[in-house]
């Protein structure tokens, strides 16, 4: 199971290092995820992850169980063979997909029913399926499956969903204690069609369950929501439900509240979170993990991260330059490409641009989050968040 | 200049191995030259071309003179630079992309004004002007503009056709001599508009044209056009017009017929060509330079290349195949990943699929021609030739 322990903890902030103990390996948080939704790191491969010193990455539940689907990676034994991925793997548990196709999903207590995106058959999640099939995956860390709302929703709206999520994360938890926290056999894990595909929890490796506070944008909710989840005793927590809308100051307004109601013992995890800004603002508030397809995401489409903010390659400005996107930054695109060649690639749509911006942009995420760790273990983080934002031209 | 060299003859075929020195080192033929249109050979980096040992690739004139244009390889002085590969390069001159984008192309005894394909702009190229475009790309090996035909097509106008390139070949020709090979003036290279754009002969560095021969499918015409050729006595000569949609044995034929009449002394290069089997027969009638979109076009649509034949990766039969495409290849993507994996990217579309298996394609056709050599050297490259056919599964 994951062991987490706090290395250093800020002064005047709630930032803090720490460590996660995984069955592959050890993390150093705070940390950004990148994410790899269907078994890959959009254009990257995990030698240009391990360049840009990804610590984990992120797979999701929901994609994979359709595609390749759990056989596939039953006999492979697991995700991080499949991928060629040895350091850990954090699974989102398909909730958030739910909330954002939602047109194909049908809510009950007992679970979601919905139609593939992809060829239009019928499925089911339930809370035990959900953990099972990330058991299949082999992930290190299992996220429960959560009632995902956007912004707006009423009071009534969020207190539903996050009554649900609650029943659904106790379910969860129960289904992983008996069947993939202690040894198992081969036929414990059961809901599966075939009886080849049950693993023994994560490939005989132990693997841990998140829970994952909802709430919506109401204070006395998120507060209903943790308590209930806290009282479950899980080995970490996430904030689920933000960034789906609403205003900056509103989701820094909630993490704010949020946060600090969940234990400092546990590593506590914003989910789809978010700017370089958003990354520190919530560090500063204790948060230890993110996730976010911003930095990939935003190199496909041409926008890169640079310590002065975003600039898009293909703007006619670039069409000369011979210098690199960053003079100081040390990722492979900008030691061996000027902005010319990659405007040039990206105008193009040269397959070779979206790989040479995402690694510039991932190694942008993780070598900000490398500095800010830097920065609180020589507990000067406050300053380093005050040089970042004068370096910012907004 | 480039100089050439012939190793090993083999004593029953023509097969040959030889040397061409260039301004970017020494390149071993007979060789396979990756393409590299819009100076990036789709989806791989100049490393991964490294790991599979491309010795030379390619770039195209007309492509890189409308995008991203001559002013910007020259302000970042040359296609080396700007795509960061310091092997040579050889450029195809335009002529085959006025042929095969022939509705927006008009032929003149000048040259040949066209619409470019991106945005319909007019601009017109002469056999002058191609050899300047391909010395401001800074080409290591720079092809004459030809006036390449399809098949099938009459002998008037293959006979138009090569009396026109042979025309055009000299003008080029005596364009190269005049302000390339010899030390230049930046103001020497007077046809571009912009006076600043005007390199020293491949920015200091010796380059050199090779001559196309045309004709058609009519031997005679082939015959005369090789004759013209040799005559204005060009570095190198190439075979142009074949794989034009010919029958293989028909392409063949010609080839057969042609390639012998060219000067033993000098590299001889087969444009566009081909499978696997074309390039083991030409080599065995004296070529020593090949180039195709075959390996890295076929790979984005799922074809791989194996000893026993292609396979298509998305293959229902490869769902569950924990095998390497080959095991006995010794690429990246083979040491790294299962068929099941390659498959399931293919299928979900995702970018890392492209690469794996363009770096697998052209490990698999540039190892061939590293195996050819090898066999050529050591005395048995006709029993080599006998076991590559065996291997195939027809």
């Amino acid at each position: 199971m994951l062991k987490f322990e706090v290395s250093k903890e800020c002064k005047n902030t709630k930032a803090r290092t720490g460590i996660i103990t995984t069955s592959h390996g050890d993390i150093q948080t705070p940390i950004f995820m990148p994410v790899g939704t269907l078994g890959s790191v959009k254009s990257v491969s995990v030698e240009e992850l391990k360049e840009c010193e990804a610590q984990i990455i992120l797979g999701n539940t929901y994609h994979l169980y359709l595609r390749p689907g759990c056989d596939v990676i039953s006999h492979i034994k697991g995700l991080h063979k499949f991928m060629n991925w040895d350091r850990p793997i954090l699974t989102d548990s398909g909730g958030f997909q739910f909330f954002s196709l939602a047109k194909l999903a049908k809510f009950s207590d007992e679970g979601v029913s919905f139609q593939s995106h992809i060829d239009g058959s019928s499925h089911k999640f339930t809370p035990e399926k959900a953990v099972e099939i990330q058991a299949i995956l082999g992930s290190d860390i299992m996220m429960s499956l959560d009632w995902c709302i956007g912004h707006p929703a009423t009071k009534s709206e969020s207190l539903e969903a996050l009554n649900k999520t609650t029943k659904w994360a106790k379910r969860g938890l129960d289904f992983w204690r008996s069947k993939c926290l202690e040894a198992t056999s081969s036929s414990s894990l059961s809901s599966l069609s075939s009886p080849s595909l049950l693993p023994k929890s994560a490939y005989g490796l132990p693997n841990s369950l998140f829970g994952i506070v909802q709430g919506g944008m109401y204070k006395e909710l998120r507060a209903i929501s943790a308590e209930q989840l806290i009282e479950l005793d899980f080995p970490g927590y996430a904030v689920g439900g933000l960034s789906v809308g609403e205003p900056t100051e509103l989701m820094y307004e909630i993490a704010q509240h949020t946060v600090p109601l969940l234990p400092s013992d546990k590593p506590r995890y914003v989910m789809g979170v978010g700017t370089p800004e958003n990354l520190i603002e919530m560090v500063a508030m204790g948060v230890d993990m993110f996730d976010c397809v911003m930095p990939s995401r935003n190199a496909r489409n041409g926008q890169l991260f640079t310590e002065q903010g975003t600039i898009n390659i293909s703007n006619a400005g670039f069409k000369l330059d011979s210098d690199p996107i960053d003079k100081n930054c040390g990722c492979y695109t900008c030691k061996s490409y000027s902005r010319a060649y990659l405007r040039h690639l990206y105008k193009s749509r040269e397959l070779l641009a979206y790989r040479l911006n995402t690694i510039h942009n991932l190694h942008f995420y993780l070598n900000l989050m490398k500095q800010i760790r830097k920065s609180i273990e020589d507990g000067d983080f406050i300053e380093f968040k005050k040089n970042f934002y004068s370096k910012l031209q907004k």
